[in-house]
């Protein structure tokens, strides 16, 4: 049995996703970040740096195991299961180049954009500037690969796609106000967004927490 | 043999230093990011997010093999060396907890310091009280973890070190103008860097390119 702790936003999507692609049982402790829950000392054992999302594999080898980070829980998910990630090989780390990818690029910058353009209430144009351009560079890179494969990784569905879902169907949401009719052009990329999202899996997992 | 792409800063350094640390035979080819070199087509074919660093394997099995981001580059040479991260167990998670922790937060986060804080001619106070503010917290979640702990991820060097340690090393030097002494206090973090740094393969590392 696995406990998720998350929350209704694009790095928590990211754990739900994959555990609804495994089907495995696991129970969701939702934590609220908007009420400061990521602060208590029972999370932080968890997770020391204060971010959802972070789970705990009760039947891992040799003990409970807890584990911070999207990344490096997708990661382990998938050497668990065998499942999304090649054991060995170039496609292993075509996988790994597209979530590093996600994980050091297109969360934090799209992140970024939602703070300053979005969530601040006071706007600041030369951070807005930066982040919606940096934003659109990144979604033109990921366009670009999509144009040449139907996957992230390659053409194989990976945990790379399920790292970057929920972050670019924020690009065409709540960030969509800031971002305006950039993604309009980046046809790949809406290609993918649809064959994803008729992923049963992907469909419950974006609902983690109710 | 190895030909690595990089340059002078802190993501480029933790392939150089992971290099030395196996002691493989590899060829430096100097990406010069001031003069834009990461755009042309030759190096977008191997690092289509147009940043260093990245690596090609001539020997990789199958035929060259290319991997950007620096996540997965230490991945893959730690998995086809058996170095500085464990083929499996709770150690293997904890090496990579603390390797995702590095690229989507300290990278990041101290990477738009420098740019707000040090580099844009043009100051813009919201930004950078922003990210002096999230690198600080980054740094004390770090510092928390070296007081408990000899290395991130726990009694063994692993690629979570190599992966922090030329930002570290930043924040102390060209971000300590924006940082001022907010890291003075941190003394397990001041004692893990004196550790890394007196290891002949990081102080070989840092020097790459020449
Ligand atoms: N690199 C982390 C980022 C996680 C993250 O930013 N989580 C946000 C929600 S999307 C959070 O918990 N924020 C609360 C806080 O920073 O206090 C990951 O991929 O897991
Ligand atoms: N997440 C990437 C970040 C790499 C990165 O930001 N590289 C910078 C230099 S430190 C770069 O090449 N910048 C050139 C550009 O963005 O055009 C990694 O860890 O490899």
């Amino acid at each position: 049995m696995i406990t998720l702790y998350t929350w209704t936003t694009p790095n928590g999507r990211k754990a739900s996703i994959m555990l609804e692609e495994l089907g495995w049982k696991y129970e969701v402790k939702p934590i609220n970040i908007g009420k400061n829950e990521q602060f208590t000392d029972e999370f932080l054992a968890i997770a020391p740096n204060n971010k959802i999302p972070a789970i705990v594999d009760h039947d891992a080898e040799g003990g409970p195991l807890s584990i911070f980070e999207s990344g490096a829980i997708l990661t382990y998910l998938a050497e668990k299961s065998g499942q999304f990630l090649p054991a060995s090989g170039p496609g292993r780390y075509k996988v790994l180049e597209w979530l590093h990818w996600q994980i050091g690029g297109l969360g934090p910058m799209l992140g970024q954009l939602g703070y300053f353009g979005v969530r601040a209430e006071e706007k600041t144009p030369a951070a807005i500037e930066r982040f919606t351009e940096e934003s659109d560079r990144l979604l033109t890179v990921m366009d670009t690969q999509l144009q040449r494969h139907p996957y992230l990784a390659g053409d194989e569905y990976s945990i790379a796609d399920i790292s970057c879902y929920a972050w670019t169907v924020a690009a065409t949401t709540f960030l969509g106000k800031v971002l305006g009719d950039r993604l309009d052009s980046k046809e790949a990329l809406h290609r993918w967004l649809e064959t994803l999202g008729d992923r049963p899996a992907v469909q419950r997992g974006m609902k983690i927490p109710g």
